[in-house]
C-alpha cells in the first residue's frame, strides 16, 4: 500500500508562473487568465481536524485523477501526516489505481513554485498560507471553506471539482486584497534599523495584553501627530480585516475595494475616540511613551502573535499600495524608499478567487447578519 | 340576526374593582389574585385590520359563552364595527344561541368601570390602550400577538382561551412596568401652569422634524444645569421603552425592573454625548432656549404625536414613582409637589400579565435578536 | 456718496479660466497654478448676519485697492445689500477714493465667468455657494471663517489679505473634494427619466421627517439587493460629509481623500445596522416599498431640502468619479451612462484651498475634538 | 529629632465606631451624625509618589495639632516610611513641637478600629483602601485628589483642613455606593465550593489577555440562559464603575444611585451585543464552557488581578444590597442565600463623603467632557 504514495522534493519542479489579472468593464473582479497552464498548486489545511484532513485527501485524489499534468504540493508536516493516511488505507473512497506524488519541502522553496494557493479550513487557514508569502508576490488564493463559514472564504468544499475546472479552464475571476506593511523599529538593539517587516491581510493589532494597566501610544500620520491612545489597545485594519477585529471594538463594515486603512481604538479611556478611515496613501507611526519606561505591549498580525514592543520601539504602518510620505524629525524606515515608485500594482495584494461580484453583499447578510429586523412571525387563530 | 347583538351603557356597569397584587420571594413577579370575581373587562384592537376584528370576535364569543358573568367593554367606533360585523353574518363561527351584549361609553366612562384591559394587536395597541388611563390607576393588562410579535405583548393568541382562564383564577402573574410622566409647561399662554400632563409607558421624545435645523435643548437634571443637546433631538425613555426608540438611538438594554430614566441622544453633534441612565428618583427639566424664536420642536410620546414646543416652554419629566426635587430657581410644576410622599406605589405603573420569570430573558434573544453570533453552518464533502 | 458703487452686469466679463492643479510627490495636495492672472471672484457670504456683510465691504475694499485689475462678483441680493451699505457711508474704513465697481447677474452668467470663489461666513455658506455649480465644473475654493469656526473653513478672515495674495501668486495648495451625483427618478409623473440630479459636497439624507411612522427603504448597491432599513432615516456621505450629519448618527470619521461613499444608518430599528464604506465605484439604489402607498420620505442634500419622495420613486447615487454599473433589471438612470468612460477627473470635484498638508488632522483635534482625554489638573498643597 | 513620631500598634486602639446616616427628604445624600466623637482614621495614600507623601505628612501634622483626640492610623510600610521621613527632617513645615503618634498593625486588626478611612492619591487609591474592607462593613470614606483629578475623588485637598472639619462637626454628607459580591468557584479543587468572595466597587472583568483566541463564556440570568459571549471579554460594573472600563467598553453612563448591574461586552464577534442594565435584584453566573479545556481566562476585580478561570469554574455575581433568586440546576453558592433576608442595607456599600448634591452631574461634565459642543471661538477682522 505505501508505493501508494510519493513525496518528491518540491525543487524539482518548474518556477511559479502567475496568471494575468484581466480588467473587466462594469466589474469589481479581474478574469484569471493562465498564459501557460497551471502546474504546481500549493494545498494549506487547517490543522488538527480529520474532517479536514480528509477533505484534502479526497481533494489531492481528485487533482491527480482528472489533472495528471499539476503538481500537488503541501507542507512537510503535511506530507507526514499524509503518508500515513494514504498507506493506513484509511481513505476509502480513494483511486487506489493512482500513484500519488506528493511535494514539499523548506517554505522558501514551496514560495518559488507555487502558481495558486488552495486553502481547506477557516479564516485561520488562508491567513496563515498567505503570511507564507509575506515579501514576495503571493500566487492567487482558491479557498473552501469546511466545516464554519468563513468570511474570506467564498467556496463550498461540496463544490471543489466544479470550482477548480472553472479556476485551471481561466474562467475565474478574482478579487484584489490590499494588505498592510507593518515595519517594526527597535529602538535598543538595532540603531533604528528595521528589525522586521511583516504584512497583513486582515490586522496589525497593538494590545496591553495581560497587564492590568492602560497603555499610551502616541500616533503620527504623515508625520503628523495625531493623537495620544489610553486604551486596552488600538488595530489597524485593512477593509478585509474590517469584519474581524475592527467590527469588534466598533469599526465600521468596510468593502475590500475601498483604498484605506481602518484606525479603531479597542476600549479607548475617552468619550470622543471615534474609529478614522484612513487613505490608504498615508504612513502612520505608533511608539510607545519612553514614560512607560517599564511597560510592554503585544504586537499581533493577523491573529499571530509577534514580539511584544518596548518604550521606544516603534512601528511604521504602509499601505502596500505605496504611500505619500512627507519628509520631517521622525524618519521613516528605509524599507518605505521603494514606496516613491509604485510600481506594477498587480503583483501586490493577494487576488482571490470569487464567486460573484456581490460576494460581499451576500456575506455581509448571511453570514454577519447585517441590518438584520427584528422578529415578526406571523401568527393567528386562538 | 339583529338580536344577536346589543349594545348598552357602560354606565351600567358596577365600578372597577383591582385585584391584589401579592409579591412572591425569589420572584420578579407578583400574583394577580381578585379578591372578588372579575367582572368588567375592556377589550382593545388594532384599528383596521380584518384579522384583528375577526380575532377580537372569536375573543368576546368566547368569553360570553365560557364567562356568562363577565361583561365585555369596547370603544365606540368598535361597537359600531361589531354591530355590522355580528350582523352581517361575517363570522361563521359565531355561537348563533348566546346573546352579545357589548358595554361602551365614552372613555371616561369606560376607566371608570374596567377591571382589565385586553389587548389584541401590536405594541402600539396596547400603548394606546393604556394611554386612555393617563391619569388614573391602570387595570392590570393582558395583552395578545396578532400577527406580528411585539415586544410588550407577551400572549399568542392561540393561547388566549387557556391564557384568560389563569387569569380569571387568579393564578396568573404580573410584571410591574413604571411610567413617566410629562408636564409641559406654556410659556406664553399659561404663566408657567402646566398645560398638560400626559404619561409614557415607553418614552417622551422631543425631535426637530422636518426642520433642517438642528434644534438646543438645555436639560437640567434636579436644577442643575446637566447639558445643551445640539443634535435631531432626545428621547427620555422608561426601561420598558429601553428597546424601542432609545435602542435606535443607541441605548443601552434595560431591564423593565430597573427604576431609572434613560436619556439617549438622538444624532447628537458632538463625539461625547453617551447615554445617560439616571435614577428614577430624578427630576428632568428640559427648555428651548429662547434664542431660536423662530424655532420649534415636534414632542411626541409613546409614538402619539402631541403639540409642538415652542420657545420658552418647558417640559418636566419625572418618573411615576415619586422625585426628589432640590428646590432652586426653576420652579418645578406645581403638580409635582404630591411626589414628596409618595403613598401607594401599587397604584401607579402598569401590571402586566406576564408568561414567566424569563419573558424578558426570551425576548431580547428571540424578537431582538440580541448577541446573535456569525453564521457557522457546518458543511462538508465534496 | 452714491457714485462710491457702480453695479455692472457679470456678463460684460471674460469668461471663467481655471486654474492647473499640479500634483506634487509626496503631497496629498495639489498646486493651484493660474496659467493667465486670475480676473473674476465671486465673492459669497452668509446672510442676514451684519459681522460677515462688514467682513465683506472690507473683503471688496481691499480687493480693488491692491488688485485693480480683478473684477468682483456677487449676488444680485448682496449687490443691493452693499448698495445701501456703501451709499449709506456705514463703512468708515473705506478707501473713498476707490470706486467700487461690483458685477452681478443670474446665477448661470456667474457660474460662466467666475475662476475663483471666495466665502466669508460657516460651513453652509460654502455648502450654498458651491450647489450653484451643481453641474459644471466648479471653480476653486477659498473659504473664511466668520464667527464661529467651520470644518470646511481652512482660514482665519483675519489672515485674508496674505491668504489671498498667495491664491493670486499661485503660491496656494488645493485639497480635492469629490462630490455625490443624486438622481432623481419620479416614478409616476416621468415614466422612469430623472427628474433632476444634484450634487451633494457632504451628504444626502432621507428622513422620516414629522411622521411618526418609521420608513421602510430597500437598498441596492450595483443592483445587488442589499438590505430594506426600518429607521428614522438614512444618510449617504462623502469623505468630506463624515463629520456632519453621519458622524451624529454614528458613523466613522473618512478621511476626503479615502475614495469612497458612506452610508450611515439614523436610528435603525436593528441591533445590527453597522455603518457601511462603500467604494467610489458603486452605484447605489433605493426604493421606498410601494407598499408604504400612502407615506413619504424627506430628501436633503447638504442641509438643502428637496421635494419629498413618493413610494414608487427612486434615487440613484454615484460617486462624481465615475461608477462601475453591473446591468441588470433595475435600470440606472440613463445620464449614468456618461461614467463609464471617466474623462478628465480634474473637472470634478471640489478644489478648496488647504492651509497645510495636515489641515484634517489638525480640525479633528481642534475642532471635533477628537479622542480628549479625561481631565488631569495638577493641583496640590492643603 | 527621632522623637518626634511614635508608632505604636493600633491594637491599643478602641473599636471602630460608625456614624449614623440619616437620609434627608429631597436629597440624594445622607447626612453623617457621629454619635460619639470621632476617635480612629485610617490614612491611605498612593504608594511611591513624594508629592502624595509629603501630602500626607502635612494632613498627619494637621490633624495632631488641631484635633489631638483623634488617632491615626498608617499601613505597616506607610508607618516605616513614615519614620523615616519625619527623622530626616524632610518636612519643613512640621510644628515640630507636636509629638506624632502612628498606629499601625495588620489589615485586620486596622479594620477592626477604623471610624473613617481617608485617603489620599487617585482613583486607584481609593480602590484599593476600600478593598481592604471586602468582607466587613467599611467605614465612611474621605477622599482628596492629588495631582490627577480622579472621578471618586470629591475633595482638592487645597481644602482638607476646612472639609475635615466638616466631617468631624458632623456636617458632612454622604453618597451611598453600592458594591458587586464577585463568588468564585472553582470546579476541580473545591467540588462546588466557594473558594473567594470578593466585593466590587467598579467592576469585575473577565478577558482574554495576552490569549489570541476569543474566549466563549456562557452566562445565565437567574438561573436562566442568556447568552454566550465570543468576545475579548466581559465586565460588569456597579453604576459607580459604569464611567470606568465599561465606558470604555461602550456601556452607559450610570448614576451611582440607580440599582442596578451594568453588563458590557468587550469586543464581542456580533454586531447585536449592545450593552445590558440589569436590576440590582439579579443573580448572575457565568462559566467558561468545559469545551475550551485547554483555556483560561483572566478575572480582574477592580482592576486588581485575581488568579485565572479554568474550564469548569463559575462565578456567581450579585449585588450586596440582596438578590432574587430563583432555584434550579445551577447552584448558587452557599455564601448567597443569606441574601434572601437582606436586613441593614446601611451597614453594607460604600459611604462616600461628597461635595454637594451635583457632584455627579459636575464630574460628567468638567471630567469626562461629556456632550461636549464642537469649538467655535469667535473671530473677526482681516
Ligand atoms: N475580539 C475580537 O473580535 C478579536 C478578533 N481577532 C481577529 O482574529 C483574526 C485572526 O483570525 P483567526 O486566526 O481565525 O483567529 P480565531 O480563531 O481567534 O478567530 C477569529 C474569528 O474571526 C473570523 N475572521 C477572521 N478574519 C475575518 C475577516 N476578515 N472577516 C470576518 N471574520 C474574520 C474567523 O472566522 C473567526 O471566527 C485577527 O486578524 C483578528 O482580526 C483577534 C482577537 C480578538
Ligand atoms: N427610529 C425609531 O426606532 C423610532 C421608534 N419609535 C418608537 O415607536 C414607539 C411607538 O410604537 P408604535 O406605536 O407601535 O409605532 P410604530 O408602528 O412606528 O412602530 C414602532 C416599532 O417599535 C416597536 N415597539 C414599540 N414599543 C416597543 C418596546 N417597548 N420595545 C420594543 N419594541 C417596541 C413596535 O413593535 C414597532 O415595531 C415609540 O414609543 C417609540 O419608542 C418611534 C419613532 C422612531
Ligand atoms: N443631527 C445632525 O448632526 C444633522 C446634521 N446636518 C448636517 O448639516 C449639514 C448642513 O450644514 P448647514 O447648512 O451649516 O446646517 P446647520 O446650520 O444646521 O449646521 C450644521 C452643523 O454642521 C456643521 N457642518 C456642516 N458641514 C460639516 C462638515 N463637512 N464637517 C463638519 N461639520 C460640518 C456646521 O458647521 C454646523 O455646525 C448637512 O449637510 C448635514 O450633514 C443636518 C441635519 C441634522
Ligand atoms: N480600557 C479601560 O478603560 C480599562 C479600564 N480599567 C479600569 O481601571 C479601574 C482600576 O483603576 P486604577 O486602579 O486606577 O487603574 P489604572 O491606573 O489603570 O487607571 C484606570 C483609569 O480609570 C480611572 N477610574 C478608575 N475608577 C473610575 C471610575 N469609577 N470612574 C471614572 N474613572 C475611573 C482612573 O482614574 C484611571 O484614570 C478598573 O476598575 C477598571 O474599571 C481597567 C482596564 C482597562
Amino acid at each position: 500500500m505505501a508505493n501508494l504514495i510519493d513525496i518528491r522534493s518540491v525543487t524539482q519542479l518548474g518556477n511559479a508562473k502567475f496568471p494575468e489579472y484581466v480588467q473587466q468593464s462594469h466589474s469589481k473582479l479581474h478574469n484569471v487568465i493562465w498564459r501557460t497552464p497551471l502546474q504546481n498548486i500549493y494545498v494549506v489545511k487547517k490543522p488538527w481536524n480529520y474532517h479536514v484532513r480528509d477533505a484534502m485527501v479526497q481533494f489531492i485524489d481528485h487533482i491527480h485523477h482528472h489533472y495528471p499534468a499539476v503538481n500537488v504540493i503541501v507542507n512537510e508536516d503535511v506530507a507526514d501526516e499524509l503518508v500515513h493516511e494514504f498507506s493506513s488505507g484509511g481513505c476509502n473512497d480513494l483511486d487506489k489505481s493512482t500513484k500519488h506524488i506528493l511535494y514539499t519541502g523548506k517554505f522558501g522553496d514551496i514560495v518559488d513554485k507555487t502558481d495558486l494557493v488552495v486553502t481547506l479550513g477557516g479564516d485561520g487557514t488562508i491567513l496563515r498560507a498567505v503570511s507564507t508569502f509575506s515579501n514576495v508576490t503571493v500566487p492567487p488564493v482558491l479557498s473552501f471553506a469546511l466545516g464554519t463559514l468563513g468570511f474570506l472564504l467564498p467556496f463550498d468544499f461540496k463544490k471543489a471539482s466544479d470550482t477548480f475546472r472553472m479556476v485551471y479552464e481561466s474562467r475565474a475571476k478574482a478579487l484584489h486584497r490590499n494588505r498592510l506593511e507593518c515595519h517594526v523599529l527597535d529602538h535598543y538593539k538595532h540603531q533604528g534599523q528595521v528589525a522586521t517587516m511583516v504584512h497583513a491581510m486582515n490586522d496589525i493589532s497593538l494590545h496591553r495584553g495581560s497587564q492590568p494597566n492602560l497603555t499610551s501610544l502616541d500616533i503620527y500620520i504623515d508625520n503628523e501627530f495625531l493623537t495620544t491612545t489610553t486604551a486596552d489597545g488600538i488595530v489597524f485594519s485593512t477593509p478585509t480585516g474590517s469584519t474581524a477585529y475592527s467590527l469588534s471594538a466598533g469599526g465600521s463594515i468596510t468593502h475590500p475595494l475601498v483604498p484605506c486603512i481602518l484606525l479603531t481604538p479597542i476600549c479607548p479611556r475617552s468619550l470622543s475616540f471615534r474609529p478614522l478611515i484612513l487613505p490608504s496613501t498615508c504612513h502612520i507611526m505608533i511608539r510607545l511613551s519612553e514614560l512607560n519606561r517599564n511597560s510592554s505591549i503585544e504586537l499581533t498580525i493577523d491573529g499571530i502573535p509577534q514580539r511584544d514592543l518596548l518604550p521606544g520601539d516603534s512601528i511604521h504602518v504602509v499601505s502596500e499600495k505605496g504611500t505619500i510620505y512627507v519628509p520631517g524629525q521622525h524618519e521613516p524606515p528605509t524599507t518605505l524608499s521603494r514606496h516613491t515608485n509604485t510600481a506594477n500594482t498587480n503583483s501586490k495584494g493577494i487576488w482571490c478567487i470569487a464567486r460573484s461580484e456581490h460576494d460581499w453583499t451576500k456575506d455581509i447578510n448571511e453570514l454577519l447578519g447585517f441590518n438584520s429586523s427584528f422578529q415578526g412571525k406571523k401568527q393567528y387563530h386562538m
